[in-house]
């Protein structure tokens, strides 16, 4: 694995910046400090990171962080303040006392601290993310701590697909409790074990029939028999933020012929993926095979069929490096990733079935622990 | 109030430009789009906003916002990609072929995007932030979400109280059916409420005696008797994205002389400033005020003592404009706000108490409805 220090060498930079608040994961990975309002932070080569914090998060950077903190006081703030009022010039000029520069800075590095940073030396996009690709590697106690969120996510679809197996169905709609078992309701329940489990999810999707055949509609009424069900559920880890990812897609009953043809391409299409992935296998390979695969079958992927990639990343951001779309790169030993076919029809519904792991150098090591049954 | 429009073409520009997920409160509010993906938007003035998705969320976009929506395919990508790869040059393509341009860009807009923008035409940094000025008048509505927010967070805060009242106190510790009431079980509950009011709340603040002195400590291990409890509160409404933020300093049994002496100036301080709060005013005139205040009865404003913001706007960020810092601008009519006078000394521990209102023509419309006591 690249270090750091040889990344930013390698582009001719002496200092590697960064600012935003903690929900940016560049930020909290280099930190591990949770903050909502942005935070300067320079990884020079052969030194710790230095991050510049407000006066009133000093002391507990210093404890929860191992960057080495200075306060804006520290910096220089108030010399500066005296001639520069522009709150990105006083940033630049705080960053310049620490580093000449050249600067390295991510693609979405603000551009009004780059142009205030590049009056004092150049500024040099990582245009490769290759910061992001670093974190895409994830270590054994990142994958311990995204392994803990996915439990977490089952013990939620347990819940889940509880609610919909016990609900009795009266004119085609589960009912639970004398009264319509809706979405709201079992996204309510699910969310409520996550916390349980210390975990935040917010947007859990539980879609039903029409619904489903668009991907991220989080889902809104009562739920029906003998249709498509589709459980997606991405919870975060209070306590490291490090995110898991899983769908399943169920029925209370036995949905049209379609539907299950769909489900066991889809369940094909996945068994078969994570039988591919490997170190040094491309992304787009992956994905590549997926898509031609639907397509030997008549699926199509366009405006319909199989409308978006075959999985991505998942650490502190739960969309990350690496992708496995058609312009996906490279797999590394340590990337966790999820694979998650699907097909979509406006006339049909959609089915989508996604499990996690890590790229090993032979295969896929799963993390999920979940079955893969559509009727319940 | 300035339009929109006015706001793009007093800067020169043809059109404002957006990139980002809707974690980003300009793209939520522009699109009122939830995704995690970023996306483009592109405001010309007298049109609507544009928004180029990925084909996956084309339909649920056109359904849930109002923006007018392009899929990455109706904007060129197919065409682009044959002679470009690069994603960044490939994003500023199918933004140019919408508008020649300058661009109107906000200050964290992706310097690798601005860059490539810069390809075609001038991009203008909107230096002062006059989207986010703008987003900061709230309309009816949005204080109606920001209310419903805040009853959460009332909730909340009543299930902490109530479980700190009634606990029974073993050696200077505060015990709850047979176990020490702890910092963690507090949090849980008090998240457990909020997501039945169907808001999430992440980092609620619940930290006992020392760990006060630090004003975003989350807090840890069992809540003792005597010694003051900050409890700050910030959830946000699944439904509409909108926060609210409230804190009170609580203690059960009788703390310190110095940590009751802390409360009652800092009350003041902030029935002072619910008081001053009007249209017209600037935050720094309120900030100082209270910075003053203070320093009159012998507390200091370095670091220790008085050492963060009167307050912040409060929306689709939890801080956001306007600011009531030493360098904040004039208050306007909607600006939801918060006011927060605090004071920390590591010898003694750590007081804040925060409400949350309407900036008026003639006042502080308080949201907040939760009474001022620390001893419970």
């Amino acid at each position: 694995m690249d270090s750091l220090d040889d990344l930013i060498q390698g582009t001719g930079a002496a200092a590697y910046c960064l600012y935003a608040s903690s929900e940016n994961a560049d930020i909290r990975h280099m930190s591990r400090f949770v903050t909502h309002d942005p935070v300067t932070i320079i990884k020079k080569i052969d030194c710790s990171p230095v991050m510049i914090v407000p006066q009133m998060e000093a002391d507990r950077a210093a404890r929860e962080s191992p960057a080495h903190i200075l306060t804006r006081q520290q910096a220089g703030y108030l010399e500066i303040f005296e001639h520069e009022k522009d709150p990105w010039k006083i940033q630049a000029a705080m960053i310049s006392r620490l580093s000449n520069g050249p600067y390295l800075v991510p693609p979405n590095y603000p551009i009004a601290l780059a142009r205030a940073l590049e009056q004092y030396n150049k500024v040099i996009v990582d245009a490769d993310s290759r910061l992001s690709a670093h974190r895409a590697k994830k270590t054994s106690e990142e994958i311990s701590w995204i392994t803990r969120a996915q439990r977490a996510a089952e013990a939620a679809m347990d819940v889940a697909v509880s609610l919909i197996k016990n609900a009795e169905i009266r004119s085609g709609v589960l009912w639970h409790d004398e009264t319509p078992l809706t979405s709201d309701l079992v996204r309510y329940e699910m969310n409520k074990i996550m916390l349980a489990h210390d975990c935040t999810a917010q947007d859990t999707i539980v879609a039903c029939g029409q619904e489903t055949a668009m991907p991220h509609c989080t889902g809104h009424g009562e739920l029906r028999a003998h249709e498509p069900i589709v459980i997606d559920v991405f919870p975060c880890d209070n306590k490291t933020g490090y995110h898991a990812d899983m769908t399943r897609t169920v029925s209370r009953g036995e949905p049209s012929g379609k539907v299950i043809e769909l489900y066991l391409t889809v369940k094909d299409a996945l068994l078969m993926s994570e039988a591919m992935v490997q170190e040094g296998k491309t992304g787009a390979e992956c994905y590549i095979a997926v898509r031609d695969f639907f397509a030997e079958l008549g699926y199509r992927s366009d405006t319909e069929g199989f409308v978006h990639s075959l999985g991505h990343g998942v650490g502190l951001e739960i969309h990350e490096n690496p992708s496995l779309s058609g312009i996906g790169g490279e797999l590394a030993i340590g990337n966790v990733i999820t694979l998650e076919p699907g097909l979509y029809y406006r006339e049909i519904g959609g089915v989508r079935i996604e499990n996690l792991g890590v790229v090993t150098k032979t295969g896929f090591s799963k993390i999920t622990n979940y079955p893969l049954e559509m009727i319940v």
